[in-house]
């Protein structure tokens, strides 16, 4: 082992040189600092010639005629959300074949995925890579219970490492809701129906085998097709690859928390402030009940004032569904779809369209989707005086989540806006320093919370801007103290030196690690 | 230049082992002799930032982005087919600047690409590659007019080739129907719309620089997106991409030519007596007056007996739309609309799916659509008693076609047929040799004539099936003896040693040369 040197992000955060599991460190740069030629790695394949079968008998035959062999990278989606059963079963069934030291490239992890703890704890999983973890893997691994740290990436970060080659997948495994017997797949059909399956696409296309797994084989062709069988191996039947209620909530609604209420009204006057919100602007919006006031307040002004959007993108739910169905946008952009009502739209409006990963943020594209959003609405579990924002650990220091497209968002956008409560839990959430870097500062235009709305020193035009008009803005150092006059100041939490997990940010660079509380 | 020697494909055709121009030759060994793991290449690129603009004030600024130089390899489809304007606006721009020694890499070429000789004879056009020529171009190859031979692709084997890195593409110039200004791209709506655009695919997603080419800039989000704006340089608008009446037929209509129904007849009484028509079966014929007859007598057979087919492929009439409408059919595999009814099924009838060429018939992909052909109707312009069919060169040697979709439907389909006419202008189709070898007589199952159906021996199943029935059966050497008693013994054409032309076969293997008339 070489002698570990001390590295400095430009935020200023120390990191080793070299992390044992991960490898070389590459210091988080700036958001844009990642210029040149970029690359898409070749990719090497069997070819399928006529009378060739794909359909196997059973996941066990897919596993023989994959190779999988200790240590290798295997990956998964999770437009099955808390209802995916195929990650378990795959790494069930690797495990009682005495397969060791695997890496999990999963887009996210969900609590249904608990089983992987016993996994890691008895070395078949021994690495974890994922945009957003949430339950008792990410506790155990902030526990230190995973061998090699996590690799925590952002949604485009993921897809660019995977196209460029960073992260080589040896087998990918496509959760097929519908799936023909020559490998074309698509979300909209079948009982474990999701919708669109944007994350999956780079796993299909770069992995080096690619097995999809569906409880609705189909006869040749499937239609619609959103993964090709060009990229289809071997195709596997199951009973069920998901539980339905997992997979999709019924309807995604708007909070009736009149705080949140407050922040979500507050939040649409910097927006109309901003003078974004116009003919052509393009918005998004996560699925929290917050998230969606936003949006109905949007609307409200939309609708008074006539305006015809371009776009709305990122994961979909009903609200937005409404939204261009109403003629509020031309189109949507649909990574994933949270409820029914956006799985039915994408499924029967052409209007309602799908967007890899890829297409949607990764940054080593001739052009992302995030690239062209005007208005993105953002969560934050703390935040700094530098606006840096943390959606990746608890002030507990475990890993509650991650960036998703969080980062993705908030560099390709021109007006991103954090929207939170001021405390939560009785603790400020705004603090002199984030527990993990997820979101660097410089891409946090506004925060707005129900107490004051600070702006980046950075937008003088935006501030110019608010200034104008009666909301109660104030420095993001004055919320800080705002809240603490309330809350008092958060102690620090204690952490071994012990890394748990690395996060890159999405051009690949490690913009904050976590370590073992 | 090192010392040529001659080397043999399983055909007993003799080759240099390498081509001035071309390079190495590997003979071909056989339609399925290409075993091993595959690449699709890598690529590099430069990746685009929030805030950049791709849209720009000209072709010419394009021109100077995209640093064309001399001896560089521009790419172009032919959805536009004999009404395309783009590729000789960017060639006629590039010789104004003075380059030399360009390859033009077009999916086809028609007589509308005239211009291009007086290119070849100035040395600004010096390589040729396609799939398909007609016209005045191919004339002037023929005759020796271009420096370098010809390069004769199969609609498969031109995507295998891109993605493989065999042909590299420095700028592809997609002629975009509609086009947004961050580069995405649909063939369904603007004056110029022609349908799905895949045989456009691979070049946008391989070449180093992609410049879509509109004359309907649209605001972003282009709806559909067909190519992706992840893989979009450059936009430029121009007045006109092409003429409608040369993109399109109005309809295309089945023959009246009483010998071309007898044919037609026949064609479908092989296909009913191989077995092949039953529920699930798949179907592809071309767009002649013939094939179409023999779609029309399909039709009738699959009414009668309620069979429901799984899908029909290849470039799409009005005709296997009418049979999508009336349930005939689940899906259609459209890699490219012949006429307007086409054009709007595939824009507003999610069951009209569009396929690549790549997923068409690239024979080193996971699986082509080909390979699940059942029953494929092919054109020839001769034959030979081995079965090779030549759909490159007339009689007269001269270049009038190529293999399109030919080699590669044969190869993929269980029954292939062959329906011509046994003689055409007092020549017999039949040959003792073809001129040249386009598609190798092991993927041909039958030929069926007005006076008589040859079964391809090897087809021992086939011939026993046809015994029962009381179709004319007779061997392809009585065929050709029957033909020969009326038109004689046709006398071989007379060609210099000069190569004009290299026809490659799907796999890269070549297949045959043509020489100078």
């Amino acid at each position: 082992m070489k002698p570990i040197k001390t590295v400095k992000t430009i935020l200023g955060r120390e990191l080793p040189d070299y992390i044992e599991g991960y490898g070389e460190v590459k210091p988080f740069q700036g958001a844009f600092s990642d210029g040149g030629i970029k690359t898409r790695k070749a990719v090497k394949l069997t070819n399928v010639r006529p009378g060739d079968r794909k359909v196997l008998a059973s996941l066990e035959e897919a596993l023989d005629k994959a190779n999988i062999d200790d240590g290798m990278t295997i990956s998964f989606h999770h437009h099955l959300r808390n209802g995916d059963h195929v990650l378990n079963m795959v790494v069930e069934a690797l495990a009682r074949r005495g397969i060791k030291d695997l890496t999990i490239a999963a887009s996210s992890i969900f609590p249904v995925h608990a089983p992987l703890v016993e996994h890691m704890r008895s070395g078949v999983v021994t690495g974890m890579i994922a945009n957003y973890m949430l339950g008792p893997v990410p506790e155990a691994i902030s526990r230190g219970e995973l061998k090699k740290p996590a690799l925590m990436q952002t949604h485009g970060g993921r897809a660019r490492a995977i196209e460029s080659g960073e992260l080589h997948i040896d087998v990918a495994f496509i959760a097929a809701p519908t799936a023909d017997t020559y490998g074309n797949i698509n979300g909209v059909y079948g009982k474990s129906a999701c919708g669109t399956l944007g994350y999956a696409v780079s796993d299909a296309e770069y992995a080096d085998k690619t097995i999809a797994i569906t409880d609705n084989l189909v006869s040749f062709p499937a239609c619609p097709i959103e993964i090709s069988q060009v990229f289809v191996d071997y195709v596997v039947q199951v009973e069920s690859i998901g539980d339905p209620e997992g997979i999709v909530s019924g309807t995604t609604k708007i909070t009736k928390d009149p705080v949140a209420l407050i922040i979500a009204k507050r939040a649409a006057e910097v927006m109309k402030a901003s003078g974004l919100v116009k003919e052509g602007m393009s918005f998004q919006t996560g699925a929290g009940g917050t998230s969606l006031a936003v949006a109905a307040e949007l609307k409200g002004i939309m609708k008074r004032e006539e305006v015809v959007g371009s776009f709305a993108a990122g994961g979909i739910t009903g609200y937005l569904v409404e939204m261009l169905e109403e003629g509020l946008f031309r189109t949507l952009f649909d990574v994933q779809c949270f409820d029914l009502k956006a799985i039915e739209s994408y499924r029967d409006n052409a209007r309602h369209q799908v967007m890899s990963a890829s297409m949607y943020g990764n940054p080593h594209t001739k052009g992302a989707v995030v690239n062209n959003l005007d208005i993105m609405i953002l969560g934050a579990t703390e935040i700094d005086t530098e606006f840096n924002v943390n959606v990746t650990t608890g002030s507990n220091g475990v890993i509650i989540g991650g960036s998703g497209g969080h980062s993705d968002t908030a560099a390709g956008s021109k007006l991103a806006i954090v929207v939170t409560k001021l405390m939560k839990a009785r603790l400020s959430m705004i603090k002199a320093k984030v527990t993990t870097i997820t979101t660097p500062g410089e891409n946090i235009d506004v925060v707005v919370t129900e107490r004051g709305i600070a702006v980046n020193p950075k937008r003088v035009d935006l501030l110019e801007k608010l200034s104008k008009t009666k909301l109660p803005l104030m420095t993001i150092e004055e919320l800080k103290t705002l809240a603490e006059k309330i809350t008092g100041v958060p102690k620090g939490i204690e952490t071994s030196e012990k890394i748990v997990a690395v996060v890159e940010y999405r051009d690949g660079s490690v913009i904050d690690v976590v370590r073992m509380v």
